[in-house]
């Protein structure tokens, strides 16, 4: 016998109603959001459905632009990360594929390949020195938060690699679209990058950019 | 021409000896370290190895007991991601391999399904709801920080998974080996576990613990 | 004459209308919360009595299993707290009274012998090592987060404890009832605990677990 | 061609409806707030505007008895800095004007004299020790957080600076009005400060307080 | 038989050697401390006397002035307390013993009164609003970080309560002592106070001060 | 008489030497660093000047590229910041004069004219929207953190900017320089950003890149 003089268990220490609070926090997207994330789904809607997300497994179209695609598993896409300091994405990259100069604005990354082989690197800031590698199969890089960074498929195959965030929102900025995919006009752009006005031109139209 | 009127460019905006501080702190080992993690190696030192971690690539010898291998890539085995506030390990589970029920105290874990079939879940704390689901290749899952958790290979192929966490150092306590991999008297193991005398010298001696 | 020249001080530097946020954030119950906490009450709906709580002062009916109780006042019982990183409750202990195994997820523990004697430890996550100690009234204990630990009354007198804790909502997880006061199949729990099923039933019929 | 091969770039790689979460949070007054700031205004209605405080820019009214003012631009006053972790004021100093005593509670501050000459200092708490000098016109101080500190004009003409605060909602609790400007009855302010009890009835004559 | 098939079990799954950092940092306060605390004392040298104290368990000689007394188990009397976000201390109040107006610039203060009574206050910062009660045994009361706040012995016995902290170094300034028992000259502390010189002069003779 | 009965008050509450620790921090650069800033300087080698920065007031010599020059103040110059959370920097910008795009990998920004007219501007990384304003003498604007911003000198006269940022060592990263201010290979920059290899060629010749 474990348990002895035990009839009636009737009383837990703590009654789940009075601290079931923040062990998660799973986002409720049809809330306000705050500085800290999303408003928590009430607890007894939570299932074990809301800590799972499978939208990183299926097969992804690829940009033809780059030859490759990031598949975001943030907060947004999985609320379940909601709060917790973490999230992941998928990258893919066809042969030749390129996930361009960006930078994560909110979080450290950690990139494993699962498949092929990546050419990776970051820009640091104070000295403008770069940090590149050609990782392979089960290698895994750290990129430091809010760098330059990019990966480059530089094998023979396609390749696949599972990054993650240490936020779960990191934002995601590449350079090429935050320059000119927008209406800022073209001579503020010149102006801010010293890239003449007929380039900028030609790239805003070819990523949809106007003015 | 995109620069005009520049004909000697010799001062850097700030110059690198100045500002080179914090883009990164690579720990370094042999220095005492702090509540924030290792001493940083100095900058000049650093080079893109520092970044780089093979250690997850190469098989792993399991455990007989369990048919299963953490390994991982924290801050001391990987000391690039050291103030980064993210870190990294690997699972591999043989046919009816298991991680045992254990807890990380300092980290929330996302999990990634890179091959075969996991059955995996977590205890809540307020109320003891238990969280699990069988997940496929590709499926991610979150555990929330703190929490008691458990992954079990529940195909009939060997699985594989990577897992990343909120913390380089996340820390795993596996509830077996704490309690029974120690000196820990057994009559204090039985008055704080309700398990009797007897089983716990046995589960001492097979996990090596004493007393 | 301390102010000289002031006859009509009607302003004060900063209206109160302006400024008024965030010196404290009393919990609503009521909203929906966040990853940070509860949302804030009206400041103008707030009193004094926001800020002192009673619930630790009254005595508590033990549980007869443990010949104990934690009463707590975490951020539900006590919202005065929300936002403030800080929390307590109260320990009582009968002769032979113990506090089972347990972590505080999100929350490191400080706890103080108001009366009585007390067996306490804690069990580190790298290496299984046990730190334990009886402590007699006025001494203070500090155990790390997220670690497993347990109390237990060494004396011969009933003892009290207050503890306090690094989150207004630290989490309380007691592994036996995480394991066996729940809905885990058996098998579930015999394959990541290693106890065998005859014994898991027992137990989860004990403490009012299922499957 | 800077692209080629590209016809139709419909598809960014993540689509913004997606991912549109928390490059920034501007403070919604108007829904309930929580212990990390304000919730968030709905990103469609933010405009640059948003972003912008022309509060800083107008000529102030001083405040008599002190020959000086503070005029913030915190959170409450400035949404667009909620939850970004920092914020600003400005301080008008007439000639022999003073900033009395005061604290913020929650953050530290740095002074840039953009015009005439202050004498600023600050009191440690570990010696009471005090440090305190004489600025000039683009010189800095940092005063540590929640530490009493002062700023005098120490010119010959009227003195502006612009302080910066480690918070959005850095607070601004000036000793002499949280003394004598309230309702804390003459005794309790007499126990707790030493001051004599007519002195204390005068003060709170001068500063509009009670009892 | 629990364990089965396992004979030889000596490799644990992480080496100890390998991960065994930050479960804690117990301060090492001879080796130089940063922003976030003292370095961490070697784990080997780590014993369970680190994590006990037992200063606050001694009867405590007051201070005459205020017929009360304040000891602390902060980080630098309790280095097991580093790094860990918490701290404690003892509070003695004979009959009319008084702490005087104080903050602690970097915490929120939760007290427990363990015997006697006691009124206790604080003074918000958006409007001076004061929120004070007279507490009973067993009561706590929560001071949120920064805010002036005080305790006062209301009943006809000595009493005694405990606080904690959010913060292992939470600090504490009594304005009182910062305003006059240091070397801040006279004049200075007038137009900052709005005092006249000579009580001012007469406080710093009482407290020890110069100038 | 404001304190009777003391004769003797030679024991402050708390001795100087057991709590004189963390209420700041000054940087020791020839101590080695953590994640969490420069090591601390020992107390009592630190005077007011380390509290104090004068090097924002000197004229400063511009970049002949941009007509501009950032002067920072950030830890690594002004070594008082350390550990509080905040730092400040200097724009200067002659008439036509740019601040080029960059992002400040660790921080926000809040910038104040102190003279003159600056257009200035962000993009969010979400949708790529641009932000951006014509500031006035004494306007204020916040950057987000890790985004994509720029200033130009839109006026008639020269400019001057303050800046602050919510850390010490907020970094910055100018893209431009970040690009081709390094031997990262003109193909893996023509490969992450679509620009052409001849130009790619001709801004690393200008900006003293190589490769």
């Amino acid at each position: 016998m474990y348990f002895q003089g035990l009839f009636i268990f009737s009383l837990l220490i703590i009654s789940s109603s009075e601290a079931a609070v923040l062990d998660f926090c799973v986002g409720d997207l049809s809330l306000p959001d705050g500085p800290g994330g999303y408003a928590c789904k009430k607890p007894s809607k939570v299932t074990c459905d809301d800590f799972v997300f499978s939208g990183l497994a299926a097969p992804v179209k690829l940009i033809p632009l780059i030859k490759a695609a990031v598949t975001p598993a943030f907060a947004p896409q999985f609320p379940g990360l909601n709060g917790l300091g973490i999230s992941m994405a998928r990258l893919d990259l066809a042969i030749g594929g390129v996930i361009p100069m960006h930078t994560h604005p909110g979080a450290s990354e950690v990139l494993y390949v699962v498949q092929g082989e990546i050419c990776a690197g970051f820009i640091s800031s104070s000295d403008n020195k770069v940090f590149f590698k050609t990782l392979k199969q089960g290698d895994i890089m750290v990129f430091p938060q809010g760098l330059l960074h990019f990966q480059i498929n530089s094998g023979k195959t396609s390749a696949l690699a599972i990054v993650s965030f240490s936020s779960p929102t990191p934002g995601l900025q590449i350079t090429d679209f935050a320059l000119f995919a927008n209406d800022l006009p073209t001579e503020l752009v010149a102006a801010t990058t010293f890239l003449d006005a007929a380039l900028i031109k030609k790239l805003k139209g070819v990523l949809g950019g106007t003015n």
